[in-house]
């Protein structure tokens, strides 16, 4: 395998995130993407789909967390998830905390990043190696697997890469009509978003797309660092419960690193280039 | 002059944020640190002190709009403000926007600093150019400035560069305690205090050293898309006014790219691993 001593994230062609590291542990390309994993000496272990940074040990959590635990403390009796991509294990591991939620199904598209994450990824992936029973996990296309459900799921979370590659019809209308309907009557969704900042098109695209299936969707935020301009957008979409009125239930699960009960409504007040964007489609940066 | 393609930040030696330049627009050396101008295709022009990444014309709002009006806003009342560094003019800019500010204190040790924002950065030093009746510019020690007055001001704001360099005097016990004796009987100070993911040690130790001499201290944070790791921390150190309770004043100045009422509350609303790191001093990063 090449020496490398860098590993550098190109948000775009003006903007370039580096991390040194001490080795590059794996590299392979699978049917549907080029994966990289390497010990970088600011963040630990790190995982790189196609060249964008996705996960690393020390930072996961600002995400993990906050794309689970925000739509499962607003739902008031989630029961059963599904989550689209996140074959990391990240997301899985944070839902199946919540001893409300029964029945949880994962369907990421490239079983190698399964695989690849069993191994080299312990600490993320913990809840794949030791699956408790109320977890199934899928190989397979997440926009077929949700098409073919009706009226079941109380949440979905859509732990997907950038709207380029194996993830891009995950960005579409049509997958967030199929979405609706896999969901029950007060069900709802959560995808990640890219950033607001770096990637404004995808965030205000998904806002006004979601807008014409939900009648209710709100952006969030967590702060991701290895993501570029680290601030990072997660958009809601719900059927019945709006997180800028309901009040979340109670008996999160603890420890977390991150989340906690006043994040779960300081995550939805944004600031104004942000509301510009999505209700003006005003670009800032 | 250098050609150069790139300007790189090395928030230390495992974390690089790379920005692509059309132009190297200015360069030198003055007695208290190495000034360099750059034109960034991602976030305009970019001034950089000693390396470290100041401002930019696209980001500048998201940095001095926080650090001006949450602790005017906090204040009900503010009349006397003293800005120490700030040389840019975009701190003063905001501050003199507030029409009950009366009077304000700009000293910056560098005036090489203010010479050249006032030549490359028009719309960051405007204030500077057309100074208004209230603002007073002062070239020298900040330091020695704050000692000499005594219960004259109702907000420092301190605009300062990191802890090394020109600016270290600014991050201790003696220079707090000058501070204190400087603001009136209600008076609160604000300084810019690093990322809470990258400069952990400098957070926690600035929060330390405040307790030690105001009796209110809280982190407050913004979006700084130009600084490592992009998640900024703010220390407010206040001796009546505790920003978890009090109601900010009515009048914000209109309009605002990033401030916003619901802001003033929510970016006191901090993730766990950040009071851990305030009140426990344990480190996640």
């Amino acid at each position: 395998m090449e020496e490398k001593k860098y590993v550098t994230e190109w948000a775009n062609k003006n903007l370039g995130l580096t991390l040194k590291i001490t080795n590059m542990v794996h590299e392979e390309q699978t049917p549907f993407q080029h994966i990289e994993i390497a010990d970088t000496l600011e963040y630990g272990r790190l995982l790189i789909l196609d060249g964008v940074f996705q996960t690393s040990v020390k930072d996961e959590w600002t995400y993990h967390e906050m794309i689970s635990h925000v739509p499962l403390m607003l739902h008031p009796h989630p029961e059963r998830v599904l989550i689209i991509g996140g074959g990391d294990g990240g997301v899985a591991r944070e839902v199946c905390r919540h001893h409300c939620v029964t029945h949880v199904d994962l369907c990421d598209i490239d079983g190698r990043v399964i695989e690849l994450s069993k191994e080299y990824f312990p600490s993320i992936s913990k809840v794949l190696r030791n699956p408790p029973e109320k977890l199934h996990v899928h190989v397979g296309d997440g926009i077929a697997f949700a098409r073919k459900v009706k009226d079941f799921y109380d949440v979905i979370i859509i732990d997907c890469s950038d709207p380029i590659g194996p993830g891009e019809g995950l960005f579409t209308r049509d997958f967030y009509k199929s979405a609706f309907a896999a969901l029950r009557k007060d069900g709802l969704l959560v995808q990640q978003t890219e950033s607001p900042i770096v990637q404004q098109s995808t965030v205000h695209d998904v806002f006004e797309a979601m807008n014409d299936v939900f009648p209710i969707v709100r952006m969030y935020y967590s702060h991701v660092p290895i993501y570029p301009a680290c601030l990072h957008s997660f958009m809601l979409a719900s059927k019945v419960y709006d997180p800028l009125t309901a009040e979340p239930r109670d008996g999160a699960p603890e420890p977390m690193k991150y989340y906690n009960r006043h994040i779960q409504k300081s995550c939805f007040v944004l600031p104004n280039f942000i509301k510009e964007l999505l209700y003006k489609g005003q670009k800032s940066f």
